[in-house]
């Protein structure tokens, strides 16, 4: 259970439909008496608006967090935090004519065969929208990482020449996230089942359209002799220093100090600008013609929503990392 | 928390260190009145056992498993499966040259760093040992997905050559399992962090060696254009066909009834039979000689446990999804 | 963990400040498919606010609740219901006096202790006014509950005149709710941990102002002999009957499909309308003069809720029972 | 889910039939490096045994407690702690008779119909002989919590007169039992649903035969006036002293440093030695004859219950607290 709550001790817990009224969520375990600047969580945000770079959907939201609860006098009280983002530009029309039809690639089949009920316009509780949310908490989380001086940053390969050519052909693209996080004290991750790094892998694979995870050095490990692999350690000036780091900051499942770093593939955005064959609820086989607004790939919206879950874990394994001694 | 425990309604709990007295675990939530044969399970781990193919470490136990609880009869009866493996051939004096070191890509160090105490001997509680309780969970998962005609095949490429040189090089090996789940009914998964491909992930990321995950097609997706990569439907014959499936059985966190499939990486087994240079508790840099039973690769013991993990995982989402209607 | 969370399926995760922008909740776990009205959740929620019986606070808030997801033509969708109440008649200056003293049997001094920062203005987060997204959650509960045949109904012994005298006497009464559930199926509750009665009193007990719960006939039991006390079974025209029910329709932590009764023991308001000695944070003896608006008993206004919580303990129960088999 | 687990960071998992080969369980999240006397886990367990007081069942059981993990060289690993206890004196055969009756307010009926199979020797996992895994959690957590100073204490009031008459006549009592913890620091607890005193609700109501909970003052506080409850504060040499204790050193669901204290009302023992007229599988109306080794009053032996359950809960909440700030 607990589809729609991510995290042990700081836990999203997050709702909203695309076309619906609003998107929103619950933080709950933010630490008390953190100083919180809502206007940088605003900003953090605003990068993963749409409409921001080329090959980004045209729709235009505000997206502006309206936080309601467990922040009084700029600092965190150790209460839950409630946020509501209102859904503003909805056009649903542009999706009536998706209402009977199962486009492939998508939720549709599968949601509609789960709960025998489903909202189609823009995706419904499945729509990338979601992410919004996670930004949100992300950007909590954030600034919580900050006071300690861990830092996380997300980034794309340069792909917008890929994106541009793709989009004249009313095709999409796919593509990768690295993520990096430095500062992280050693000891976090709970063997054998919640090792950081299977935490961080739920976080990522969570995301709509991840299909990979590498987790340092990755795949490219698995074609690798030992004697090529092992991170080694020196003592230099009197401090544990790791000669590589192929590891990706983790051993035996938790943290050895040295930087994380992952990468998280994407698929390709599977509403095309072109006919596509499917079937419908009848059992029909129909020829979607796509409108409204959608993005090329959906990686530059994903580098966000990646930095934003590696924050929530890393915050979330560090309060639970606080349980290991009396 | 529940580091230990993994599941939502079909949950392993497990406990166990390498050298101590035994392995075990309890399954809670197996559902009522499934008839076990506790020799199939017998039979399951026995596949995982060392000194069974090439490679693998000469260590010999039996590896018994003896069922305490919760079968009556011939049957579940609704209440917890405890079990235990007695470990049998701890030769420990083989460790105690590793009491005060900290072997490179290994837990050792993040261990020690955490709990500031550690059971040395064979790598304790971070031993791949541990997956024996994952094996016997998988088992009896198995018979009960049997029952309703859902099969968990993992299977590893052929490496024997590989492992062959490797080992007479005193040097190690990293490779790939494959698994391929059938009969899965469309439904399963809970959206929007509890994807089945999330579930999935984290469950072979928390795997000892584990280092890449691919869903599907995985990172080959994130090359693909979308017009390439789409699992487009028609009808045949009056039912849902996919013409593709490189999605891997999942849209949208839910399966789609397509056979799931994916990929986990494994990095080389760390202790090589050669000198390694490290360091230990006091910081003084030592060359570590190794001794005791090691795997030349991580992979063909794997197997099983990439199987028990997926059917654990199938089995738990199928019970969930029972609660998505009154 | 998830001290703002209830329940295993079906969970609620509650937010807000008493004097803050907004309460609010979200509910997950809801099945799909069920009819939902709407107005009925308002008539339920109205039945709570403050100002409607003799001893209640004069606050006036309209609370109007707002469903923002989980909705769509009527019907749940199986995602999350998020929903949020504005707090409107925040006299917030009303609790200026309180800002630095702690009231007795308040929560003031063990939340200023635990969370080293609080929001004084009404009791914050630890104000009653939090029991407005159970009642929420209930109403959504009782309305699925309904559809399988079961029903929940609460009352409070008749103390009209009671709360009338204390009233003009600048005093408070404390007092009792019964519970009864009438249609619950044979086999709701999960032993050991998860008995039905256990769930049961761990609702009842994280009411505010909540001290006693009996299960059944209760404390009653504590002093009756054993051949007074058995719910004996005989067969009335091929059906189980009980010839008493003394054990509150649960036995073994399961239901018996009998009525499901309890008793919730509330202590007085803590906040008298005269002077209380009680210190400041500065460690200073001081008198408080209560101002603001304040209920003479909590038990009028504790009978919806625990009605409420009662319905999320019984549908979470019918959905986790479905479990039990394959 | 979960019905046989409790707890969120130091968390029980309980497996086991009364006739079965052995009850055992696994202890998670035990802080590391805690000094552990296995001597004094034993001497705890021992006093709940069978045959040390009038009235109690006289089954010979030596109920020794076997660790098998999670300790090295005397000191806790911070790993799952797995222990078993044979079930070595079990006449199975003394319930042959019972295979196909319904015990009046036993489990019989409610587990028969839930699980539609059940182990009827003994009472199977229904039996109050699981309570035995809670104690030796609760020996561990005593163990745990003696290092900072918090100790708990449980007592029942003395009833062997009742005890004994009520034997002679092949009846059975009920009655209390009162626990007392000190040494609390202000700050445990997790409102608003996970309230330090609906915690403790729950895992007290949890216990088999467990009839009624009283938190502090209880329900003596119902019929109290507002202005007779208060827990006044005032400053004595420089420290909060509280003048009263009502509330049983709870409030707003957060420990005051007050002692905590409740009472828990038990049903007398539901197995008569007199004949009992019930129904059997077939729908039959029958006559049962008890045989076997039964208490007459559950209370003796759940006096370490009581204690184990507060123990677990406190310490539960002293980790969980520790995350309350960055």
């Amino acid at each position: 259970m607990a589809g729609n709550t991510f995290g042990n001790i700081y836990r999203l817990t997050s709702f909203g439909e695309s076309h619906g009224s609003a998107m929103g969520g619950i933080i709950d375990g933010m630490p008390a008496g953190i100083d919180i600047d809502l206007d940088e969580v605003q900003r953090v945000v605003d990068r993963r608006r749409p409409g921001q770079t080329e090959g980004a959907s045209a729709r235009q939201e505000m997206d502006r967090v309206e936080v309601l609860s467990g922040i009084f006098n700029g600092k965190t009280l150790g209460t839950p935090i409630g946020f509501v983002v209102r859904n503003e530009d909805c056009r649903s029309e542009d999706y009536d004519h998706l209402k009977d039809v199962f486009r492939p690639s998508h939720a549709d089949y599968t949601w509609q065969m789960k709960y025998g009920v489903r909202d189609h316009r823009g995706g419904g509780r499945a729509s990338a929208r979601e992410t919004l949310c996670r930004v949100v908490a992300g950007a909590f989380a954030m600034q919580a990482l900050k006071t300690i001086g861990i830092e996380v940053i997300a980034a794309a390969r340069q792909m917008e020449e890929q994106i541009k050519q793709a989009k004249a052909e009313g095709d999409t693209v796919g593509g990768c996230v690295s993520c990096s996080i430095t500062g992280v004290p050693v000891g976090l991750g709970e063997p054998v089942f919640g090792k950081l790094n299977a935490q961080l892998a739920a976080a990522m694979m969570s995301i709509p359209a991840a299909k990979s995870f590498d987790m340092g050095a990755g795949r490219a490990l698995t074609s690798m002799r030992g004697s090529e692999s092992l991170d080694t350690m020196r003592m230099v000036d009197g401090e544990v220093r790791f000669e590589r780091n192929f590891s990706g900051g983790i051993q035996g499942g938790i943290s050895n100090g040295n930087e994380i770093y992952f990468e998280v593939g994407f698929k390709p955005i599977a509403t095309l600008m072109r006919d596509i064959p499917s079937i419908d609820t009848q059992g029909r086989e129909v020829t979607i013609h796509p409108r409204g607004r959608h993005d090329v790939s959906a990686v530059p919206r994903a580098v966000p929503v990646v930095q934003a879950m590696a924050a929530i874990v890393i915050l979330d394994n560090y309060l639970l990392n606080k349980t290991t001694h009396l």
